[in-house]
């Protein structure tokens, strides 16, 4: 539950934000004022009357959306003082619509959204029939070619475990320092049509969440065996993926934190 | 699975119908044109070069959407002869964005959308949190009090059964003729902050959808005991139900057919 502050030592909080990332640059700062940050640091600085710094959990990409991206504030000493428990309610009345502050709570000194994450889940959206679904047209991908969904459950039993990913981050611009992440699940579900792929971990490369749903959308179309993922992944190949799944479908599901 | 024309005898076609109810004064023709009825017109006119008519299962309010709505339509003996596994797609092509057909398939000239029905079911969905869902805005209701789902199932077992529902149709107009409708079944069921409340039965009154949402809300708050639903119903009284939910909550999920 959200504590109120003043907490000794203490004026940092922790937000969680949604937001539908179809008009942004992804969460971060971009220079036409277009990342969500942005929205919430003008909210911040007008709440406060001063400029707030912010620290997310992550970085999406543009058009990816968040129903729990974690980010930590510190209020500055000059700031106002405005009780946790009124502070999602207020910027609320701030924001544009398509973002919103989930929850605000007084944490420690010590807390850090980026560094104190211990487990981030994504879900990826498939719409998957012939015809679009008009109710889900703005976060699910719609693969018209039925799937097989059990080769699509087998495939995605080989992603978890702490490895070498290099294989599944964006083909463009250099290759990270150091490519080695822990995923601990990587799981299919459907219901009716909408297909969801499930991707827990303690960190992500660029683009590796649509490069996991791209492998198995390519496999669920019969294109890639269900049994090549972990000669994919061994293979340290950018060029290997077949395809990034589309933003749109990817949602920053939660943050679980120690 | 679809069968294709001709069927000896018959020029009957059973289409289902996807739809995003926000920009729609709901399915049947409007004078302005903004009838879901009027764009499955238009592209079935265009499609065949004559004027084709189309029998739905349902009038659906503005604003409701629909995920599988079905509706008959007659190719006049002038018509082209379009085959039924070609039809959904060649009138997505032509339909707006908005409006999707999901499976189309010749049938016999005894079927008929709204007298063969057997079974309908609606989806109502909410959104149960203090802040809004913005992936969700266009399609469930944001109540943001917490609702109690115990009271909510307890009071939704007492709206199944065949009896006069004239309490839950529309407060404005004239009453129905006969009031008596057949519920099969009606479950509350949640995921996370997202509740659906599932209604099936063989037909419903005007609104009558949205009123048995909007008396579990009701009870879901509080304000009204779980218990109070039999004597509702038995009362008569057109006024007696708290509130319709709004509009852009109500989904027609699915018709079933004899």
């Amino acid at each position: 539950m959200s504590r109120d502050f003043p907490i000794r030592g203490s004026r940092r909080c922790k937000l969680v934000i949604s937001f539908h990332g179809g008009g942004y640059h992804g969460w971060r700062s971009a220079h036409n004022g277009r990342g969500v940050e942005d929205q919430l640091r003008a909210a911040l600085g007008k709440l406060c009357g001063s400029s707030v710094e912010i620290v997310a959990s992550s970085r999406t990409d543009s058009g990816v959306h968040a129903l729990g991206l974690a980010a930590h504030v510190d209020f500055p000493p000059g700031a106002r003082n405005i009780p946790a428990a009124h502070l999602a309610l207020a910027l609320n009345a701030l924001l544009p619509a398509d973002v919103r502050v989930i929850s605000a709570a007084a944490v420690g000194a010590d807390f850090h959204a980026r560094f104190s994450a211990r487990e981030k889940e994504y879900r990826y959206h498939i719409w998957n029939h012939p015809a679009e679904n008009p109710l889900r047209t703005h976060d699910a991908w719609h693969v018209p070619r039925p799937l097989d969904l059990a080769a699509m459950r087998r495939a995605a039993r080989d992603f978890p475990g702490t490895r070498d990913f290099l294989a599944l981050t964006s083909r463009r611009g250099a290759p990270p320092e150091n490519p080695v992440r822990t995923l601990t699940a990587c799981r299919v579900t459907a219901a009716g049509n909408l297909i969801a792929i499930r991707i827990s971990g303690g960190g992500f490369l660029y683009k590796m969440c649509r490069a996991i749903a791209g492998t198995l959308v390519e496999i669920g179309k019969g294109n890639l065996s269900s049994d090549a993922v972990p000669a994919l992944i061994a293979g340290r190949d950018r060029q290997a993926v077949p395809m990034n799944a589309p933003a749109h479908g990817l949602t920053l599901w939660r943050v679980r934190y120690r």
